[in-house]
């Protein structure tokens, strides 16, 4: 049959349909059949579509995420260490409680674990994992085990907001600054090293395998801009320009950035050729984003220990695209669209607390 | 290097150290950098080692657990259909918050597919698990998506306790009676039917089919015997005398039941002759288990509409084993000591919020 005269063919496999696809057909799902007049639903702040899932519960707000690391796919065994695994994979679950500004407490650990797998090898993980959590006062209370043919890790974080505020996605204004903390696109510079460019200086190389391993969730930074008025944040998992895109969808707004005050570390600029396209399009950095007015960005900035960068602006403008990234001299800057979908390009990591 | 002298080799693989082995790792660890004096171990009721982890949270009780179903493992798509997978793995959850007589509220679903799945597939699947999801009043509310070469889903469920009372493993009395709610082996029948045991009778073959790929999970039952003044209780996921046995560990008491008051549906009287056994060591009945004394269990049956059949008492006497199973006469059951361990058998369910 052939596809002329409109006749729409619904996609077949989930290679077509797509991450977001999937995604929007469980939240369509679970909308379907809600009752939001009753608890649990009359209760939900956020559900699909954020960093973490939220709902008030007496005097404080509940956050929950969960992520998963598939082997293959996630992680190569062959260039990642046990040790830096068990990191890794409670480190993306707590920059999702960081991007709400909340405070980890509980996590559960699901493991599905070939049989033939080194005790060693598994010791190094839990002993890593566990070691980090107690560092940033989480305790892992429970979990899973599960023989299955690949190694697929599930961590779950629970925690809560502060006070009665927390950060969101949807509300971004414009007229406010947009700000990051850190540097941008150097956990994709890493991974680009630990996939075969040469970096020949030692210490370019440990900043560059750390920060794609071993990155450290800004979850007290996160905390400092709730208590300084900051209300919109997302982290830096996807890339700078389509997390800022999710956070510019989710507000409905534009944002326009300029490339020029984009902070790059300067073993990026040295050693890679193509930073530009790192930092904006790398992902993994789990730094955070953020949006406020003038004086509450500056504010943030004097709490914060790390360094934070203004990089442009929000704004209602008719812009040619939702993200537009210009050099100061007002010259668009081409990007790729970012965003690797899960299903289509099957790599990279990205959530369906993420619309 | 021989084996002798004393030298103790330890477990290379994991299916030497086998599922409790990884299980009691992971809970050394963890024990190992917590600070109890601190948040958030301060709070905690119950971690690793229940069928749900538990902690103060203002003036409730907070509980979550989280359980994975592994293609291959837990199920084949040869004989289960989508809708199905759906509700079952929606279910093994619920069936732990009913053990702890709590009330489920946030759920998270974390799907590790192929990208060659059919959407038609997954669609079914996904309108089963939010269909059933709304049906016990729990909204989902996040999770994750990721591709994978095995299909690997993992349900997270939050809920709460309804005072400051749940029921627990660790409780149970010399004195007090065992009880279960409905009927035992009847989802091992079902799985021994499904993977070839001829049963002619339709409507036989539908009770089994129900009992072993949509297992209603006691929620209002575990309410209730809270209510009821019931402390004691545990799902019975790994079998009778294999629950049980954990009752028993947690509470440091011994068991006997009388295997003739174990009440067992007549499909499987007539259809198995190892009824007994099925009803004993089968698993997946996910009816619940609960100890109490004379006066409280009565009530208790009273309250509950389902079947309630008192099974056998705590003791504190000395057993040949920690669960004795006798007929009338007092004569000893042997049963083949039941759950099966992941790593070591490669099959079966149990969670590491089990010991």
């Amino acid at each position: 049959m052939s596809n002329q005269a409109n006749v729409i063919i619904p996609p077949m496999r989930l290679s077509e349909l797509g991450e977001f696809g999937l995604i929007n057909l469980i939240r369509a799902a679970s909308t379907r059949y809600q009752n939001p007049g009753r608890t649990p639903w009359r209760d939900l702040l956020l559900g699909i579509g954020d960093d973490a899932a939220a709902w008030q519960s007496g005097d404080r707000i509940q956050l929950v995420t969960t992520d998963t690391l598939v082997q293959g796919v996630h992680f190569d065994l062959g260039v990642i260490s046990w040790e830096e695994l068990g990191w890794k994979a409670l480190a993306v679950n707590l920059s999702d409680i960081a991007a709400m500004g909340g405070t980890p407490k509980y996590a559960l650990l699901s493991l599905a674990l070939p049989a033939q797998l080194k005790v060693k090898n598994i010791s190094d993980f839990i002993n890593s994992i566990t070691h980090m959590a107690a560092e940033f006062e989480v305790a892992i209370v429970g979990g899973n085990v599960a023989t299955a043919p690949n190694i697929v890790i599930t961590v779950t974080i629970i925690g809560c907001s502060k006070g009665k505020t927390m950060l969101e996605r949807s509300t971004a204004s414009p007229g406010e600054q947009i700000a990051v903390t850190g540097y941008m696109g150097l956990s994709a510079a890493g991974l680009q090293m630990l996939t075969g460019k040469t970096v020949s200086d030692p210490d370019a190389r440990n900043i560059l395998r750390q920060a794609h391993f071993k990155p450290v969730p800004r979850v007290k930074e996160g905390q400092i801009l709730v208590e300084q008025g900051v209300r919109t944040a997302i982290d830096i998992s996807d890339g700078l320009v389509a997390d800022l895109d999710h956070v510019c969808e989710s507000s409905k707004v534009n944002a326009r950035i300029n490339m020029e005050q984009v902070p790059v570390h300067p073993v990026v600029t040295t050693h890679f050729p193509n930073h530009q396209e790192l930092a904006l399009c790398g992902g993994e950095d789990y730094e955070l984003l953020f949006t406020a007015d003038k004086a509450t960005v500056a504010r943030a900035k004097q709490a914060l220990s790390c360094p934070v960068t203004v990089i442009g602006d929000i704004t209602k403008e008719e812009l040619p695209t939702r993200v537009l990234v210009v050099d100061s001299r007002g010259t668009i800057i081409p990007y790729k669209k970012g965003g690797w979908d899960h299903f289509k390009n099957g790599v990279s990591h990205v959530r369906f607390t993420q619309p």
